[in-house]
């Protein structure tokens, strides 16, 4: 479910944001791994290279989240996506969140 | 303690932002349990539905964190809050934050 | 390695970020603990004061995050920066991100 799409820069079917211009941009994420053994890795990735890494590997919890966040100078048209590295999410995408804004234009 | 509130948007008693204006919010929270054996879940609360989850559920550390944040479309006085939605918080909110602003106004 | 730095203002050498000008601003970390049997604290520190903390406390995982953030009204040259309070990060701060950017001038 997506809650704001202002712009409309990210793509639904491929959970791609596509930066409408050049900027600082502030993304951040919680991805939530409901019970399960596996440990699980996120990556942030700007266009096809991760930037940063979130990890929950807690095997006796319910629900542990796999947090990050950082500003990005993007350029205009890179895309920013998260990418399961590592894991599997058997519950799927429930409660997680991806959220990114503009801070400024450069 | 609250360490900004400009605009004097938070309602202290209550613990709710109330929006002055319609807009793009950002919001973010960090609800810290205190060690004992409940599991916990906060909501964020838009007027009196719940938008996102976090949850905090390990047994055997001193303090964990229930953590999220999210991007709103808020409309002129839309009520953000926390609600417990399940355990409690037997050392209170004591190194807990929640924070949010106004990314652009709609 | 710091992706973001427009402006200058954080000082790579000492790891502080000092404020070109009043403010409020949004500030973020995320401190990530490799497989240690410690307890992590980490404090925001404003200047010499600590203003918030995060723990990572879990015996058991691999990787866990010491995460918080915050909305701060800062003074023109003020120091905003991480300070490991309680036990040591073996393997460094690879992987712990540490984010801050200008809300709005007040």
């Amino acid at each position: 479910m997506v809650l704001v799409n202002i712009g409309n820069h990210f793509d639904l079917k491929a959970s791609v944001f596509q930066a409408p211009r050049r900027g600082i941009y502030s993304f951040s994420f919680h991805v939530v791994k409901v019970y399960n053994r596996q440990t699980i890795q996120v990556n942030l990735m700007q266009n096809d290279y991760p930037v940063i890494s979130a990890f929950a590997g807690d095997q006796d919890v319910t629900r542990e989240a796999a947090s990050n966040g950082v500003l990005l100078m993007v350029e205009r048209d890179d895309r920013v996506s998260l990418k399961l590295e590592r894991g599997t999410l058997m519950g799927g995408w429930k409660y997680s969140t991806f959220s990114g804004f503009l801070v400024f234009p450069v």
